[in-house]
């Protein structure tokens, strides 16, 4: 954990998954893995980010669009983050700023899983 | 809380609110409305429990039909109460067994929120 070199700014994959949870019991499995993002978004402060992020112009915002959330800066670093490891954002740097952009196929598989399914 | 009366069931209303995320940062208000349901599916037991009541025969389940999702009885009944707090389920006393259903109409509105937006 202490070992931090300059490593290149990950891009977390997280695969779509699931029919809608109106369709079959989702598995342990694909559980796990939703339950992160709906835990990432479980945060007042971390909804309003994304928010933020997804409805800013170009569909990215850095740190410096977006702190007026009532938050510090660095809390607000550390939500993109949290964001960013649940694979909802992704993040590209340019000069002094991280830029993040909302990561749509997921957003979409997520919608997906919250829509009626045809037939239970 | 040790005052249990027969309380009849309440269902928890949760107004369905916000845009989707894509369109406008969410309000301080919206977001701690809307985090509260994100958070309760934020949890891998959780959402399990919720996908097996929203995929059950005719809509709706008790704890009797969905025990299969490795915690005991007690536990999935505070899962399941979790949920219904969160306005994610509504429930019903019927003889010996609390029935639970989704609310299609929560559901509906939060997958509207996970949407893309026609225009940013």
């Amino acid at each position: 954990m202490s070992n931090v070199k300059a490593l290149p700014l990950l891009e977390t994959v997280v695969e779509p998954c699931c029919p809608p949870l109106t369709e079959r019991p989702l598995t342990a499995d694909e559980a796990e893995r939703t339950a992160v993002m709906f835990k990432a978004l479980g945060d007042p402060v971390r909804l309003r980010l994304f928010s933020a992020v997804a409805s800013h112009e170009g569909g990215e915002a850095c740190v410096c669009d977006i702190s007026d959330v009532g938050v510090s800066q660095p809390t607000v670093s550390h939500h993109l983050k949290k964001l960013k490891e649940a694979g909802l954002l992704s993040s590209e740097r340019r000069g002094t700023w991280v830029y993040y952009r909302v990561e749509p196929a997921v957003l979409a598989a997520m919608g997906q899983l919250l829509t009626k399914a045809s037939a239970a």
